[in-house]
This record gives C-alpha cells, sequence and structure tokens, in this order.
C-alpha cells in the first residue's frame, strides 16, 4: 500500500485542494503557485488531524516523521535552522479549516525560540529588545493558547513590570525588561503546569500542532459548527509558515486589508495597518491603525506593489478579498488572502458590481450571498454605535431575527392596553411560553421574549410568521406574574421597565438600545430578479390574515401553502362560538354553534382572496386538539359557563375529558373532521362561498386548494374528502358556477409517506408538513426534546437540530419514498413543504434534490426561500 | 364483454367456491355435486352484494332478472311454480358469508306464500292448520328479519289469541286461529310500516335478498367482523333453496347433529330432533328435543340413512361435520354441514383423533385448531352451569383472558393488606386506571377491572403479562375512591362487595360466579409437539421476574425476548432509591444513589438466570420518563421529601421540572442514558455481575443480551453500546473469564426502520416495539386514541385495531425495510418482535412472511404463539 500523504508544501497545493489543506492552506498554496510573495511552509492536512481523533488523539508516528520531514524540506527552501541559534528558523503555527471557524484556535507566532535560539536571533537581527519581545510574545503565546493557562496572569506580569518601571507603553520596556519577562513568564508555567516551559522547538511545534487539532473539538468550535452546518468529520488543517516580522523597526508593519469595502460594497482597497508592529498588536488595539490609504505615502513602493497583488487576487479569485499581509525591512509578503466577509448590503452590491464588471455572470452572482444574511435586510437592526456600549444580561435562543426595544409587558390583554391607550409605545412581551391566547399580544409587540420553548415553539413559530422578533428558552429567567417583573442576571425588571432584545443573536439587554428600520437598495430588486429566473421551485408563504398576506406578497411570494383556519378562531368574538361547538353535546349543538362561525370564517377567506387573487392558496383544515380552544383557569372556566349557560362542573368535566396524555398524538387534524364531519363541511362552506363570491365580485377565476391535515391512510383522506366534494359541487352547482377545486394533504404522518401510492389516488397535491413528521420520524415532541437535546449535541450524536435542518437520512427518506410513490400513482401530483423546513436554505437544497414543486415559509423567509431555492436549482443542475 | 355470473344453481357449484357462494352455499352445492339429498336451490353470490353495495344499496337490473331467470330453473328443477296456487314452489333464504357471522341476518322459511298460495297449498297437503300457521310464521319472520319489525308485538298477538281460547301451547291453535293470526299480523304490518303487507311472492323474495345483503352492514356484523379479522369487502351471498316441512306431521321432522362431540371431541354422532318441527322450533326452545340417538328407534332407516350421510360428509370434508336435517314425510333432507365449531378440548382430540384415524396428517392437525382457543385452556373459567344463571351488570373490553370472581378493593395496598392479613381469599382491584405502582396489588388480585384504557393500557398488557383476568375500559362506571365503592348498572358496589369478571368476554357480574380451574389434557402435549416441530421462527417470552420466567418455561418459551428492568424498580425497598436517583443533582448524587440500586438489579438478574439457565434473555435497560417513579400527591411528595431529606417545595420543582407535554416522546429509553450514562453503566455492571456469578454458580455458561431501548439514530446507539462495552469488558476481564455478550437494539422508532442499514452496523439484533412503532407510525398514541376510534371503526376507516394486530400496509413496510436493510449490513443479524404483536396469530403469520428469528410475548400467550408460529409456517411453505 502506498503510504498516505498527510502533509503539503505550499508548492504542492492548490485553491481547489481545500477539502485537505483548508481553506487557508488552499490559498497560501494557490498565491505561491501564482508567484507572489509567500513566507514558505507547509500545511498538515485535514485527513492526519481526523486521523489524530481516530488514534484516540494522538498524533502517530508516521505523522510525526512526515512533520519531521517536512521541517527538512522548510529549512531547505529558506536556508534557515529550526532550533538553530546561528541561523533560527521561526514559524507560525495556524489553523485552518474547510469554512473560516472562529471557535477554533487562531495563531502561535516566534515557534522555534529558546534561550539559546534567542540569543542567536538577536545577534542576526541586531536588535536584542526585538528578540526578547519576539521570545515574551512566543511564551505569553504558548501557554495561553496551547496550554490553555490565564491569559491575564500573564498582563499581570507586564503590568506590574510598568509599574516598576513607571511607565506606560510596552514599547517603553526595553531589551532587559523583556528579559525579566521571559523568566517570569516560565516561572508562572512551571508553577501552574508543573513542569518547564518546552525548550526543544521540535517539541513546541508538535504540541502546537495537536492545540489546533484539540481546538477542533472544544465547545466553542462545536456550537459554531452547529450554527454553520459545519460537519464534525471534516476536521481543521494546520500551517507552519516561515516567520517574517513587521515589528523589527520603522521599515517594518502588518496588516489587513479588503479589496471592497465590507460594510458598503464600495470599489476601493478597504483596511488598516501598523508600522513596526506584529499582527496581534492590530487585533489587540493599544496603537490605533493607520487606514491603508496612509500607506501610499509612507512606504508608496510596498503599496503599489501590495495593490496589484490585491486586485490580482480579486482578479484571480473572482470575488472580494480579505488579506494580512507583512512588510518586513521593506519587502512585502503575503500572509493569507480569502473571500471577505461582508455585510448583506456590501454582498447585494458586490455580486451586482461583479457581474457590470463583467468577472461574474447572474448565476454566479446568485450564489454569492448567503440567503441567511438577507435577515438582516428585512427586520430592524439595532443602532451599531449604541449596541457597542450594551451589555447583555443574557442569552436564550435566537428565534425570529431582528432588534427590538421597548417597555415590558407580562401579558397579552396589558399589551394591547397599554400599546392602545398610548400608555406604551413599544412593548416587549415577556412570557414564560406563549399560547394562542397571547396572538393578538404579540401583534401589537415590538418583541417577544419566553423563557420556555425552542425554535419551533408557539413563540417562535407565530413570531417569525409575524416577522416580530423573539427571543426564546432563556431559561435563566425567573418570571413573576403575580407581582409583574422577573428576574435576569441579579437584577428585577418590572412591568414598564425598558430592554431589548436580538432575535438574530439571542442577546437580551436591560436597556433602550435605539433600532434602525430595515431598508432595501435598488440592488435587491436585481439581485432577486436573478434570482428568480434562476429558481425552479414556487416559493410560497405561510399566512393565516390578509396582512401577513400582503405582507408575503410584497416579499415575492407566488401564493399562499399554508393558510392555517385555527388562527382565525381565536379572536374573542369567534372564539365564543368555537367554545360553544367544543362543548355542545351533540351534533345539532355543534351545528349550531358552527352556524354562527360560518360567517366569520367565511368572511376570512374572502378577505384573503382579495389580497391573493387568483394566485395558489391552500387551506388547511381544523388542525389542533380542540383543549386548545378552552381556558385552563378555574376564574375563566366559570366566565365561560356562565356565559355559555352551563354548569361550572359540567365545562370542567368537558375540559377534563378533552385532556390527552400526548396531545401531538391525540384527537387533532382530521380526526377532528372523521368525529365531527360537521366542521368540515363548515369549512368547505366558508371557503367555496368566499371563493365564489370574489371570483364574481371581481371577476377572476379562484381555485381553491384545500388541504385535510394529519392524514395516515387514504380511507380517511376519502372519507373527509367525500365530505367536501360533497359540500362543494352543491354549493357550486346552486351558483351556476364551473369553478374548480383541489383536494389535497399534508404528508406528516410516516404511515402517510409510506402509503403515499395509496394516498395519492385520493390526493391532488402532497404538502409535507416537515415539523410533525420530524417529531414522529423521531419519535420525540420539539417541546420535550429541549431537556434532552443537549445532552445528544454534546456527546456529537446529533450535529444539527432535526427541526431546524431537515434530517435527509431519515425523514429525508420518507420524502423521497412520498415523491417516489405518489407520482407513482398520479404523475402530476402537486408537492410542497409547508414546515418550518420550507424557509431553511439547507432543507430547500434538498427539498430541490427531491424535485418539489414548491416551499412554503413565514413570509419574512420568502426573500431567504427564494434565493436559497435559485442556489438549489444551480447546484442541482451542476450536479 | 361477457356478461358477469352472479347467480349459481347448487349443481354449478363446488366446496372450492366459498369465495363467491360463501360457506353455506359451498357445501350445499358440495353436497349437491356427490349425491346427497339436498331440496335445491340457487345462490346469489358475494359479488353481488359487492355490487349491491356499489350500486348505493340497490340490486341492479341485470342481477334482477338474473333472479327472475334462476327462479325459472328452480321451477324446473322442482316442477314446481313460484306462487301459483296450484303448485306452489316456496323458498327459504339464508345468508352465507365465506366465514360463518352470527351477526347477520339468517334465515326466512316459507317464502312464496300470500293468502291465494296458501289455499293451494292446504290443499295440496291436505292440512289447512299446517298452511296458515306456516303462512302465520312467513309472516311474522317476513316483518320481523327483513322489515325488523319488532317480534314481540307479534307474541303478543299469539299470546292475546292463546288468553282468549284459553290454551297454553301453540300446537293447540287450530286453522281458523291460524287464519285469525295471519290477519291480525298483517293489519300490524299495515299499522307499523304504512302499506300492505308483500302479497307478490316475487317482492317477498327481492326484499328478503336485499334484507340480507344490508345485515352484512349491520352494528352486530361489523362488531363480529372486527373482533374476527374479517374483511368488509367479502361480502355475503344468499341462499334461495326450496322449502322441505319437517312440521307437516309425525312422519315428519328436523335437527342438527355432529359427527363428533363439539364439547369432549368424543367421537359418536352428537345432536337432538323434533319431531312435527320446523327448524326454530328447535332454536326457541319450548319443546325439548331430543338426543340423536333416539331417532335409531323412532325411526331407524332415516337414522341409518343420516349416520351414513354424517360419515360419509366428515370422510369427504377431513372434519368434524355439524348438520342441518329435515325430515319430510318420512324423507330425509340435508339442509347444510360445514366444519362445527367446537371447544379448545375437543379441537385438540378431534385434530389428535383424525391423525390416529389415518384422516389427516400431522401438519393439518396443527392448522386444525384455531391459536386463540388456547387461551380457554390455560385460564379458569367459570363454572359453566353457575353461569347460565348470571346477568351481566356491565361490559368492558376483554382485556385479559380468563374468569375472575372476589371481593372488590380500590388500590393496591388495600389488596396486599387484604390478602395478607387473611381478611379476603380473593379480590377484584377496580381502579380508573392502573399505574406502575399498581403493580404489587394486581399480583394479589384474581382480576383487575378499569374504568378507563383499553386494549393496550397498562392494565391490560400487565394483566396478560400475569396471565391474571382484566376486564378495561368499562366507561359506565362510576368509582367513588374517597368512600371506596362504584356504580355500575344502578347499583352502588362497596369495598368487599363480591363480583366476577370475564376477561375473555368483557363481562361484568354484580355476584359471585365460582370458577373452575384449567386443565391441560395430554391431548395438548402431542398436539403441541407437533406444532413445535412444524414451527420455524422462536417463541420466547416477555417476563420480568423469576415467577413469570418459570411460567413461561412452563408454557413451552424457548427464552425471554423482553425482560422489562423499570417493573423491578417498584418494588418499595428500592423505589426509594431510584427516587433518590432521580432526584439527585449532579452525577455525583445519581452516582450514590445507583450504587444503592446496583445489589437489588444484579439479584433480580441473578434469580432470572438461575431460572432460565443459558436459555437466551433479552434485558431492555431502563425505558419509561422518569416522571413515572415519583409521586403525584401533594402528601406523597411531603413524604418523599422528608425521606430524602430535600425540601418538600424543591422536591416538588423537581417533578414539575420532569413533566412532559407529550411523554410518549419524551425523555425516556436510550436518552436516559444518554443523558446519564451512568445508569447503563449501573445496568450492565448488573447483568454482567449476576450472568458472571450464575455462569460460575451452576457451571453453565451464560451469553447476556442486552437491549437498548428507543434507539432512532446509529450514533445514539453506538454512544450507549460504548459504556456497555467499556463497563463489561471491564468486568469480564477482571473475572478472569472469556465470556460472550451481545448489544442490539429495539425498533420502534420509524428513523430506525428507515436507517437500519446504519444502525444494524452497531446492534447484535433488532427487536421490533410494534406497540411504539405502530403509535408512532401512525402519529396516534394509544391512550388517546379511545377518544376516536370509534368514528374510524364506524366509518369503516380502520377495519382492525392496529394495536391488536399489526398493519400490514404501513408498519409492516417499516418491518419489511428494516429486515432487509439490516440484513443487508449484516446478514445473520438477529430479528424479533417484543410488543404485543408477538402473541397475536395474525399479526404472526406476517412476521413469518417477513422471516424473522422469533416472536416474544406475554407468559400467557406462549402456547398460542407456538401454534400460530407453526400454522404460519406451513401456510408460508405452501404459498
Amino acid at each position: 500500500m502506498e503510504k498516505k500523504k498527510y502533509l503539503y508544501l505550499f508548492s504542492e497545493g492548490n485553491r481547489d485542494m481545500r477539502n485537505i489543506l483548508g481553506g487557508k492552506g488552499a490559498n497560501l498554496a494557490e498565491m505561491t503557485n501564482i508567484g507572489m510573495p509567500v513566507p514558505q511552509g507547509f500545511t498538515v492536512s485535514t485527513e492526519a488531524c481526523t486521523q489524530y481523533y481516530h488514534d484516540g488523539r494522538k498524533i502517530n508516528d508516521e505523522i510525526l516523521s512526515d512533520i519531521y520531514e517536512y521541517m527538512g524540506k522548510m529549512e531547505e527552501i529558506t536556508g534557515k535552522q529550526f532550533g538553530n541559534p546561528q541561523n533560527p528558523l521561526l514559524v507560525s503555527v495556524r489553523s485552518g479549516a474547510r469554512a473560516s471557524m472562529p471557535g477554533m484556535m487562531d495563531t502561535i507566532l516566534n515557534l522555534g525560540l529558546n534561550d539559546e535560539v534567542v540569543q542567536g536571533f538577536a545577534k542576526r537581527t541586531n536588535n536584542e529588545r526585538f528578540a526578547y519581545d519576539s521570545y515574551r510574545r512566543f511564551v505569553q503565546m504558548f501557554s495561553d493558547v496551547v496550554m490553555e493557562m490565564n491569559k491575564e496572569d500573564f498582563e499581570r506580569i507586564i503590568d506590574q513590570k510598568k509599574e516598576q518601571k513607571g511607565v506606560k507603553l510596552d514599547t517603553e520596556l526595553d531589551a532587559q525588561d523583556m528579559k525579566d519577562l521571559v523568566k517570569q513568564f516560565k516561572g508562572l508555567y512551571l508553577e501552574k503546569m508543573g513542569k518547564e516551559f518546552p525548550s526543544n522547538p521540535k517539541e513546541q511545534l508538535i504540541e502546537a500542532i495537536k492545540a489546533v487539532f484539540r481546538s477542533w473539538d472544544n465547545p466553542r468550535a462545536n456550537v459554531y459548527r452547529r450554527m454553520n452546518e459545519i460537519p464534525y468529520d471534516w476536521g481543521t488543517a494546520v500551517n507552519v509558515q516561515a516567520m517574517v516580522f513587521g515589528n523589527g523597526g520603522e521599515n517594518s508593519g502588518t496588516g489587513v486589508a479588503f479589496t471592497r469595502n465590507p460594510a458598503t460594497g464600495e470599489k476601493a482597497l478597504f483596511g488598516e495597518y501598523l508600522i513596526n508592529a506584529q499582527g496581534e498588536d492590530v487585533v489587540a488595539g493599544i496603537r490605533t491603525p493607520s487606514p491603508i490609504s496612509h500607506l501610499k505615502d509612507q512606504m508608496p513602493k510596498v503599496y503599489e506593489q501590495f495593490s496589484e497583488i490585491a486586485e490580482r487576487l480579486e482578479q484571480h479569485y473572482q470575488d472580494m478579498q480579505d488579506m494580512e499581509f507583512t512588510i518586513e525591512d521593506g519587502k512585502l509578503y503575503m500572509l493569507q488572502t480569502r473571500n471577505g466577509k461582508r455585510t448583506a448590503a456590501a454582498a447585494l452590491k458586490i455580486a451586482v458590481d461583479l457581474v457590470d464588471e463583467g468577472m461574474i455572470d447572474e448565476k454566479e452572482a446568485v450564489l454569492r450571498v448567503d440567503p441567511k444574511q438577507l435577515d438582516s435586510l428585512l427586520h430592524p437592526q439595532f443602532d451599531a454605535q449604541a449596541l457597542k456600549a450594551a451589555v447583555p444580561i443574557g442569552k436564550g435562543l435566537a428565534a425570529s431575527p431582528g432588534a427590538a426595544c421597548g417597555q415590558v409587558v407580562f401579558n397579552a390583554k396589558d399589551a394591547q392596553t397599554a400599546v392602545k391607550s398610548g400608555r406604551m409605545k413599544q412593548v416587549i412581551l415577556v412570557r414564560l411560553e406563549t399560547s394562542p391566547e397571547d396572538i393578538e399580544g404579540m401583534q401589537v409587540a415590538q418583541g417577544v421574549l419566553t423563557v420556555r420553548g425552542g425554535m419551533t415553539s408557539h413563540a417562535a413559530v407565530v413570531a417569525r410568521g409575524m416577522g416580530t422578533c423573539c427571543v426564546s428558552g432563556c431559561g435563566e429567567i425567573v418570571v413573576d406574574y403575580t407581582h409583574r417583573c422577573f428576574t435576569l442576571g441579579g437584577n428585577c425588571y418590572h412591568q414598564g421597565d425598558w430592554i431589548s432584545i436580538d432575535g438574530s443573536t439571542g442577546k437580551i439587554y436591560g436597556e433602550a438600545i435605539p433600532t434602525v428600520k430595515a431598508t432595501i437598495s435598488g440592488y435587491f430588486e436585481r439581485f432577486m430578479k436573478w434570482a428568480d429566473e434562476t429558481r425552479e421551485m414556487l416559493v410560497f408563504a405561510n399566512a393565516d390574515n390578509p396582512a401577513d398576506a400582503q405582507q408575503a406578497l410584497d416579499f415575492g411570494a407566488q401564493g399562499i401553502g399554508l393558510c392555517r383556519t385555527e388562527h382565525m378562531f381565536f379572536d374573542s368574538a369567534r372564539i365564543r362560538a368555537v367554545r360553544e361547538m367544543i362543548v355542545a353535546r351533540d351534533k345539532e349543538g355543534r351545528e349550531k354553534a358552527l352556524a354562527k362561525l360560518l360567517p366569520y370564517q367565511q368572511s376570512d377567506f374572502e378577505a384573503m382572496y382579495k389580497v391573493m387573487g387568483e394566485r395558489p392558496m391552500t387551506i388547511r383544515y381544523l388542525d389542533p386538539p380542540l383543549h386548545e380552544f378552552l381556558p385552563t383557569k378555574d376564574e375563566e372556566i366559570a366566565d365561560l359557563a356562565n356565559e355559555l349557560g352551563v354548569l361550572s362542573t359540567d365545562l370542567k368535566n368537558v375540559i377534563r375529558s378533552l385532556k390527552e396524555i400526548n396531545p401531538m398524538m391525540g384527537h387533532r387534524g382530521c380526526r377532528l373532521a372523521v368525529s365531527y364531519p360537521e366542521i368540515a363541511e363548515m369549512q368547505t362552506t366558508a371557503v367555496i362561498n368566499a371563493a365564489l363570491n370574489v371570483s364574481k365580485e371581481i371577476g377572476i377565476s379562484i381555485e381553491p386548494h384545500i388541504m385535510i391535515p394529519l392524514i395516515g391512510d387514504v380511507h380517511e383522506l376519502k372519507f373527509v374528502k367525500d365530505i367536501v366534494v360533497k359540500t362543494a359541487d352543491k354549493l357550486i352547482k346552486k351558483a351556476g358556477s364551473d369553478m374548480k377545486y383541489q383536494v389535497g394533504t399534508m404528508i406528516e404522518i410516516p404511515r402517510a409517506a409510506l402509503t403515499a401510492d395509496e394516498i395519492a389516488a385520493e390526493a391532488d397535491f402532497f404538502s409535507f408538513g416537515t415539523n410533525d413528521l420530524t417529531q414522529l420520524t423521531f419519535g420525540f415532541s420539539r417541546d420535550d426534546a429541549g431537556k434532552f437535546l443537549g445532552y445528544y449535541y454534546d456527546n456529537k450524536i446529533y450535529e444539527n437540530d432535526p427541526f431546524a435542518h431537515l434530517d435527509r437520512t431519515g425523514v429525508g427518506k420518507l420524502v423521497q419514498m412520498t415523491a417516489t410513490l405518489g407520482r407513482q400513482t398520479k404523475p402530476n401530483i402537486g408537492l410542497g413543504v409547508c414546515g418550518e423546513h420550507g424557509g431553511d436554505p439547507t432543507s430547500i437544497e434538498f427539498l430541490q434534490k427531491m424535485g418539489l414543486d414548491y416551499v412554503s415559509c413565514s413570509p419574512f423567509r420568502v426573500p431567504i426561500a427564494r434565493l436559497a431555492a435559485a442556489q438549489a436549482a444551480i447546484k442541482n443542475g451542476r450536479n
């Protein structure tokens, strides 16, 4: 067997080798190949990292000897020797995964120094202070980054030294001070680590490489990976590069720069640099760097060379570059280049500009913007300046994006009265958790903050639908409804106190932070037009009321994929009739109550059709268990009993009889229509009459789409469909109309997916309810999973939340089966998704592969879905 | 297109045409073919019935004209004419489905009579009283059976007539009386039905046929079908047969007889007859029939002919026959033959005797006993004589078979103290529903009666496991725990009152009915040996304690397929440590509590291994959500807090924090082991140490089978398995043993089935937990489904309870996928079932087809499963 190659000189790689070399390594190799001035070195591959974990967190002998061999090659290339005081080779060690990962170990500089080498280095550079400064930096960095010692202990020693010398700046310390510091640092190391600081450069190197490997698995990296869907098994590469020094004098320096402005997208070099400094000084912020344009005056030749390189790199990579460079004694070295991170606004401008400049085509442009970024264009954000000064008091889940600032209220009624009376202009609704009864309160609130509930809790789902900012599941909050206050971070906040929450980060602030409104630039329109032209799947929205429907259309939705009918029932005028229906003892009583609901429901649909016109709108019949509509508190029950003219004890018995052990798997969905066909009759009457009326009134031709939820068996669908068809046909005939309509079903029960061939015979379309399908396929309730999912992430059993990103292996197999079986029976059956995953780019990519016709998501995710679907179509076409 | 054949003369059919002709029709045809004296006629096929429903409950013109055509053929054959007073053809109309169905319409006799025909009939028979008696019987039967008028109204008229005449017996009424009765009957008909009694014989015939078709869909028939798994779409046939009269004089008669004794299996004609009577008189029980042996003296020739026919029929059908016959004026007619129903004891004896007689082989014998019948051999039954006098006061679900009689108690503690103190010898535990805390009470009880819960409720499952009689879900009972009494059927029963319940029928009696013990005959052993020799699947039992394990072995179990570990925790000594573990705030606290549990758990397993020896025993790790182990009532919580030395409010908080919205989909199964690996460690230690100790102690070689529940992802299994392996290997090594062990998983989460190829890589065996798999695949909780399943049966959406019989279409597809995918990865992976379906014959038949290795069921179902598996193997081999 051929020996596996784990190490690559920069001259052996190229930009296409990201998977093995990581992003940093691949780009260093690429720059080397195209003749840029890059300090040479080598990359320990991501496969070596995987091997390290496979070997039980050990670097095996084979890879160890490879590393030594490649150090030898580096020595040849640089003409210097690792550990040789006469002509020492010093190196930097940096992590570099396939995708940029801020959670990991970053950089160790000056590795290779020890008590002997530093002397030679001092002689060679003829600068003792510089040499010992480099050495103390190395000891400090190694101790902190590699050995995870406390950073502040070292800072304290430096501060003591400065105090003792009566100086303020590090630069005021001299060579002897640096020597003292090194000594003290090593003493601290011995004390804390129980062994001497490693003087053998090879040992330093191996420890540093191991530290990079280890950092792949630290908690921050794991969290970042989960958030960004980076698989654990990718591993990270390690780059070992010859040091160049920007801190050797006034003819040296270091800096970072972008080829375009990462905040605005403006085409001009943007960045900053420091003379006589090492990279960490720029970051540390002790000295203020100069804008890159000043370099033009300070070092014109270097600036000219750098400008040329920057332009060449942008041309080469055909994207805005983010570069690091060092000037050593007047000579420019490139330490890194990568596609630069940018704001959403900049991303749009750059993508459009690159097309206008002829550098990329429109499809490529569409791929250049991260769909998730668009969120920030659609929601208010905190004023950036004000945010800088703010300190969060806690953190929950980033459940619905945007920033909000308002006065605390604790229930929906208070929210409504406070806002309607004008007593408060902006409120944040703080709840243990929300329920459908809170909707009207959520509508008037700037933001919603809950103690319990995950990313798909009621609060999160409804808030995303409304485009309202929401932070959910902040378990540290202790709410006291009685005294209308909550405690968090040691402080108590009362009703009326100002707080701010950031639904994009989950952060909570105990103060008012001003927000700025969302703004959409002209680039957005142009860019989204390209996306829409490329897209194959339709993008619909989930909307239950005319305002949401209009919002969805404004955001480019092509129809409504899910109009839930139950939300319409919570309005106080209607809920009474709903409750009357539930409490009714017989069909007659139910029909009487339903007759009261009918006009409301019909006018709801009429209003929706007036907004939507002929665009498709899928109306889902009553889904939740009936007990959700009933009060739970004794006094509310008594009130209701009084209203309905029944005994309180009787009403309590009804409520008790409706109680379920596992309500998610209880009497809901089409099971309600099977038990009480009169509900489906009423809903059909409302839909069909509304469509007939609006069609006639504004002279259009509406085709209602009726969707039956929770189907698990074809006979079940047939039974409910028969009621729908019988009712609808009678009304259409009576109206002398030839209106067409469709009857379809949700696919959200595993059995529906497994028997999709049978069900397709009775369905005009399938819409995947991926939330429930995920719950049942995994066998866990999203309301309860919070208790154990943490352990699953910690132990890497799950890398992702299956409610956020569609599980391709299990749930995805059911989606695929459904599509295949359904089309087998009915080749043109409509296929779409109306669960939360319909707005998730990763899931959309999979759904495109499955050949679905549409996705449907909350209105505020429509632009994201449009872009994600376009990208999915392009990627799918390329495979 | 060729015209479809809907009607068959008896001479056109044969015994293999059951599906089209129904059982009765096929056998009448067969008897005709082999030259038996059968009154001729024709059969309207089951397909005509299906067509009737398809046409919206109408007999279409084509079939109508067929019927008239076949009446013509009958007239030719019999030489009589339908509706012709001179030579009238009278017919009987009888239903006859593929399987015998007591829920349906049975028989109409003497059809074809009207005011004119009866006169001719009187002349021809020269017996006016007989003619008018036949006529009044017909009017009465037609009104009752076809038109569903109230039977008692007619009886009342007859009683009035007898009173008026001063006589006691029907036979004392004369011809004129009969004429009067006919007149009065027809008057009643006009009054109730609003139209004249149909005088046209053709109209009478068509109405009768329609009534048979209709009766296929009446509620009783539907319930019977569901209980006996007879598909709705089979339909019923209708037999129209020329009348012969057993009531024309002393030379006539009618009777029923079996070729062998249906109660004991004894080989001898068994039956009874009445001279001068029509079939209904035998049933009505007004006159006492004579034993068939008396016929030998009374009509020696007829008897001899009948004996010959009976023997010939048994030889022909190679099974015990149940025959109806009529003697008309000294001539014998066979009206029906069929394989006779028999008791379990008789079934065994007959099957074994038929083999000994060389009539059938052993495999055929194995097929001759209905596995479900065996139940009655294994459980106590009511004394037949005492039962006759008893009237049920209510009915629940037949949840666990057998009969029980005892004094009422209302909680587990009372049950235990009453029995232990000797205050009561036999108790029936009456509960709203049972929970794991009730187990010790259930153990001492003769039977369990619950108000709530279905066939798979806790009470039902546990009772079946124990072999204890249980009637569940009798919703009409109102329990008052406070006063220790319940009301049912208008009466109140207090603690200590005697009641009796029948877990095989669901009936409840408000009195003590003596029971007789189960007895197993020698035939049983011989018969079961044949079954075991034929069987391909292994039969294991679900057992959690040594007594159950021993019971299982006694019933022929070959191992234990499911040893639940949680039931072991409910013992009062243990539950304290369990609760201590749950309440612990950290790993250390949990480990302390687990250390207390370990010796208990280990000794549990040691006791089990001592019973089971080297037979396989699969131990499932902790499965239920932890809150099931905690008390719910305030005072119990206070007691526990006191015991554990924590604050009551803190304990309440813990209990509240463990509360789940959908506990079935919550923090349970392997999710507990992922969160608290120390639980899996403790359980592994207990299993391995127990196996090591017992192996050593009695010099055998045990191979523990460890089963991880609720797996949904291979990483999850890998994580828990790693804990098991690490713990086990250390112990085995420490003991200097080379003991082998297996680690497998339940397949009860749809995702596990969908990803079985991945999971198989880490599993030595799969055991289908078909209860949970059914719940999740259908998306309904068995605890809540009771609220809507009734509507599903009523509307024929489901024909069967998927928890009783495995759903082949949906759940079955997952079983098949699992088997295929699992074997793809690991060809020899063990496959079994340990859910409730493992003891259900219909499900076993399907599981055999899937090629599973074993089924596991409660000990008392083991013989049933053994027989069902044998039958499945035979049937599968024949396909």
